[in-house]
């Protein structure tokens, strides 16, 4: 049985590059050639880390270290080698590689049975190897493939011992010690049901297999096929966001993958109308200029350049063959050395790669589709490309369990290559010692996670369901409407749980103006309520500001804190006003070589707050990032409209600046019968105007009249034109 | 007579693209093909640039607006396109470029005679077409290239019409009503020497020339070749720094070029030791990553991709055929339509390109050498690569006149592609009318050009000089010594009249510790004084605080400001503390994917102060950045010796890091008989001393003893390892 595919089918294709591994005997290994480049650049980088490593001889020693620490690192780095060392052994039939994977592992069978859990135990769910049982999954995936490498050519006795003291040992704590774990549906469960799964297949054992893939019962009700049914949505979207859908997809590919190789017949990559070649899918449409929208917990240093979809990638093309995927593939500059890694290599080689066509999309979210969505609407750049162009991108969704932000009806928009209305992650520095031993900071909570970090609403400076992870996962938003027609993007959703008196609606659409280069972001943000309550709006923004439309207060000798809890505790005031119209409530901010005016229809007593994070951070832990917010506490609901406009171009080098102030003159909003009537007015006279009746049906016709003016349109929203002006 | 190189050289070596312009007819003009690729790009560039431009028609308008108005930037618009359109008729022969330039002269010419002074003029240069002369120089560089490029074509009344109402004219404005920018030493001077000289070889009036190259008085006191004397330092250095020297390069090389093609017999590329080709590279040598070192007002947009440079790397590879140049040029992709600029682009399309060889070097400062100078010491990357290595810069240059920085014996440090230990440059936001109209902002003399906003000591909180540019100007600090041994690259300089009672040497050493792959930096400043004074020496720095040694004082919930003057005013403090050792007093930071950490040897009673810029600053014009402060208060002078060592990797993507804490376990210092020994143990016992006996003899041989060790060396400065160590 194999779970790494094995290389005949690259042999049969024609290619000569795989010396058999009974005949290759060369001392110094060298690169078969003709090798395609990315495939010998990764073949070259791996030979050199394993030919390294193993230069220190076999190190396995006693688990004792939690993450970070010693033996924690050595463990990890032990499962990565051998897995490297199996890939060359199998490219150069080099027995030093061979002996390498099969002396640790012995040495790993001699000392596994002497472990019980782990001594730096982070919580229920422990490992042997390693804190956590996770790590320990991680392990199994990686081993027994390294394990499978070798396994036909090694002593019977030696097999033996592998076979029986350390992968039926492993797989036992996996499927019964840590069965709780192991039937769980989430990640954690996935990687368990790959390890325990691929040992199946890789020592003959039909019940690892059997567990593996309908769970410890059998019965189907969780296991690794159920997680295919449940961890994603019906458009392979993970509730808990890019990050980890990153983290997940490996094992979903990587047994996969062996489930095709050993048993065609279950047409696992067909299952759930081909859930998971999607998800991958879904993953890389989850990016901007290659890193991920840092939903959640994220780190915001990863992106598409992560082992994990060096994998992905792999086993996907090979699956496909989507040209798509081959682009994603030379950006990374990274694939794996395995046959579907070899036909990546000689693919891109052959120049058969095609630009990864990001587009629109809405991602809804729940098994079944039910628990909300994520848009994304982007607008290609000017020059054609869709990498750098802009994405909107609205994130309606669950909670996303315990990593989860409250962060209800939130939005992010990127344009010109960066981040610009940002979402701050998850506050950690990853496998930093001196910051919390690279755990997650006390910051993740105190602000990461609260609402006010969020580009979304604080009612009374609380958080969405009082920062309760039970009550929010109970409860999504509602994805109400996603347009996509001439001159308009839009999103729309909704929720009325996440605050116990309130009611949102937020639609934000990407509309196109005549005039100007690029659309701009409106953002409609209904809170419907009898009581009187303070309403803050945030919106968090990368760049320097220029010009602020209204008179300040500004607070430039002591710099006051805005508040006392719930992340307000962590921002610093710069200054206040009380912009009276939609002609002076404005900041225009610089970013890069572009301007931006984040532009909003001041409502009666509202103020506007520019502020920063970082206070109550003795430790230095938070990153300092500006923010304005508008606030005003009203009684009976209001309405939040919001502009945000890209304009212009700083060319410091040629030293030549363009429309560097705000196109737009004004913006109006008319609420009538229920439907929204936003008109924007640029300083040249054009105007355009968004009518929004919040009625999903296509075709139903819809008429209102502001100011004399009669509106008509069909369908939820729509754009409409100044008399002439198109 | 020429200006501009013809391309007669091009078509004499083999070259057969360039069509005579009275052959050439096409209406669709297509670049001549074969061309090398960087020509062809920059050709196509201009072509399009100029056509759309033309579309528009002819367009000179009264003069009116400032810098960054509408008439500004169209006069500055029309310039550069008939420059281009002059190159695109001598390449294609097209006459519609030639009738554009003909057609845009004449309306200048019938306007030229009736404008007075510029209406919005801002100081005592006021120019005629812009607010200042120094724009109207710029604008006869330009156009005086375009205009010889159809002179020979047009009728004798449009030559006459142009030649005397225009240019004659403008010559006259420039060198007779201006005269007293004219014969100036200083870069606005070379744009209107350039100009007029320029003007005189197109029009064969050699009174033009003469008083161009000789000054007014033709005596040879002033005018180009007396700049060309007293603007740069022997090494090519000029006093302003890289950002005003990149930009006064222009004129002279295009100058130079003009003089060599109209009188070979000056020499003027030899002039001086060749001076303006040193100049040329020296200004690429006072750069990291493209960028310049942004000394005194620098805009740190500005690098080596600016149009000025494009023409002088042009220039420069014509005359010397230095293939690193060519590098430069690639790395630019950009070029000039000289001929000048075809062998560039051909010379790099046959692959003729090589590293430009970034190295150590000192550059003495002033007409004769003598008034201090900038040490650069590099080290290459690990992996070679000396664009992105390490580079330590010590500034102990003369004051740099109007936009001289008050930073006597200030320092730069960069690693890893980024600048870490920071010079703020200029505040101003150039061109962007919301920021002061683009000028130079309020803090610019508050904050950018005061003594705290740089990496050098700040006594009683007042600036060098107390801020007086004239008495500044009268003192340049002197550089002491500049050493470069095994394993040590040394500068070390001295001032004593920056403060009125006390004087300062700082010693500043790039050192190679073993089991450390980065060098590391060592900066000793003494402070001599008989009285006390209160000490205060800066740190700004790029990066998040991973680690501070000692316990905080921590300005959590209202941040005060740290001073009320000098720059003072503008800093936030965020904490304090006071380390009582080199083992406790550091701080560490995370910069991209490396670690830096600062430690220093407190003084009895020091304190340090972390801070950030941005105070009083309520139209948020300045960046807010990072630093840290020693702080002392003492009689009879003390010794600041600080290290910072870039240390381990922080590798997001892979979630791997290592030595993310210093390798260093403490710093000592003595001072014994005028001798200084600096003491540096690692964690792992290894020990390296840096001896300084601060006596220039390379010869002379040094004995000291501390702590019953005795440490020999010669020279200035040695590093002296443990025994048994190396």
């Amino acid at each position: 049985m194999s779970v790494r595919s094995i290389y005949a089918a690259v042999l049969l294709a024609g290619s000569s590059i795989f010396a058999p591994a009974e005949v290759a005997q060369a001392q110094n290994v060298e690169a078969p050639s003709p090798m395609p480049a990315l495939f010998a650049s990764e073949f070259e980088m791996s030979r050199d880390l394993v030919d390294e490593v193993m230069a220190d001889g076999i190190i396995v020693p006693v688990p004792k270290d939690p993450g970070g620490g010693y033996t924690h690192e050595q463990h990890k780095l032990n499962f990565r080698v051998m897995y490297l060392a199996g890939d060359l052994y199998r490219i150069t039939g080099d027995e030093k590689y061979r002996d390498f994977v099969r002396d640790m592992l012995v040495e790993y069978a001699e000392m596994y049975p002497t472990l019980g859990d782990h001594p730096a135990r982070a919580n229920q769910n422990v490992g042997r190897l390693f804190w956590q049982v996770l790590n320990d999954a991680m392990w199994l995936v990686h081993s027994i493939q390294a394990y499978e490498s070798i396994r036909d050519t090694i002593t019977d006795e030696q097999r033996d011992l592998i076979d029986n003291q350390l992968f039926r040992k492993a797989a036992h704590f996996m499927s019964v010690d840590s069965k709780r774990t192991f039937n769980l549906i989430h990640n954690h469960a996935t990687w368990a049901t790959a390890g325990v799964g691929m040992t199946g297949y890789v020592l003959g054992d039909q019940h690892l297999v059997d567990i593996a893939l309908k769970g410890s019962d059998k019965t189907g009700e969780t296991g690794f096929l159920r997680q295919t049914e449940l961890l994603f949505s019906p458009d392979g979207y993970y509730a808990e966001g890019p990050y980890y859908q990153r983290f997940a997809l490996l094992p979903f590919m990587v047994f996969a993958n062996a489930i095709n190789a050993n048993e065609p017949e279950r047409e696992i990559f067909q299952h759930r109308d081909g859930i998971l070649l999607k998800a991958l899918r879904t993953t890389i449409e989850l990016s901007y200029a290659g890193q991920f929208f840092p939903f959640n917990d994220a780190l915001k240093e990863k992106g598409l350049k992560t082992a994990e979809l060096y994998e992905g990638i792999a086993v996907a093309y090979a699956e496909t063959r989507d040209p798509g995927l081959l682009s994603i593939a030379e950006w990374q500059g990274r694939t794996v050395l395995s046959e579907a890694g070899m036909l990546v290599a000689s693919d891109l080689a052959a120049g058969k790669a095609k630009p990864f066509p990001f587009k629109s999309m809405l991602l809804r979210d729940g098994p079944e589709g039910k628990q909300g969505a994520v848009a994304i609407m982007r607008t290609p750049s000017p020059d054609g490309e869709s990498m750098h162009g802009q994405a909107l991108v609205t994130k309606n969704s669950s909670q996303g369990m315990g990593h989860g932000h409250f962060d209800k009806l939130s939005w992010q928009f990127y344009d010109n290559g960066y981040e610009v209305v940002t979402d701050y992650g998850a506050a950690r520095f990853l496998n930093i010692e001196a910051k919390e031993g690279g755990r997650y900071l006390p910051e993740n909570e105190s602000w990461a996670k609260q609402t006010i970090a969020h580009n979304t609403l604080v009612v009374d400076e609380q958080s969405n369901f009082n920062g309760d992870v039970e009550l929010a996962s109970a409860h999504a938003p509602t994805q109400d409407a996603y347009v996509q027609r001439e001159g308009l993007q839009l999103s729309s959703g909704s929720i009325d749980t996440a605050f116990a008196d309130v009611a949102m609606t937020r639609t934000m659409a990407l509309v196109e103006m005549p005039g100007s280069e690029h659309p701009v972001v409106v953002d409609l943000l209904r809170a419907a309520s009898d009581g009187e309550h303070q309403y803050d709006l945030p919106l968090h923004y990368m760049g320097q500001i220029m010009r602020v439309g209204f008179e300040l207060e500004s607070f430039t000798d002591t710099r006051p804190v805005l508040g006392k809890d719930n992340g307000y505790q962590h921002i610093w005031v710069d200054a206040q006003g009380a912009p009276t119209s939609s002609g002076n409530a404005f900041i225009t901010w610089l970013l890069d070589d572009r301007f931006y005016t984040a532009r909003w229809v001041p409502q009666e007593g509202a103020e506007a707050i520019l502020a920063e994070s970082g206070a109550n951070d003795a430790s230095f832990n938070l990153r300092r990032e500006p923010m304005l917010l508008q606030r005003v506490r009203i009684a009976g609901g209001t309405s939040f409209v919001t502009l945000l406009e890209p304009h212009g171009k700083f060319d410091g080098s040629a030293e030549r600046t363009t429309l560097s102030d705000s196109l737009v003159a004004s913006v109006n909003h008319d609420r009538v019968d229920g439907a929204d009537i936003i008109t924007i007015t640029m300083k040249n006279g054009a105007r355009r105007t968004l009518a929004i009746s919040h009625n999903p049906d296509d075709a139903a016709s819809h008429s209102v009249i502001v100011d004399e003016t009669e509106y008509r349109w069909t369908g939820f929203a729509a754009v409409i034109g100044a008399e002439g002006d198109k």
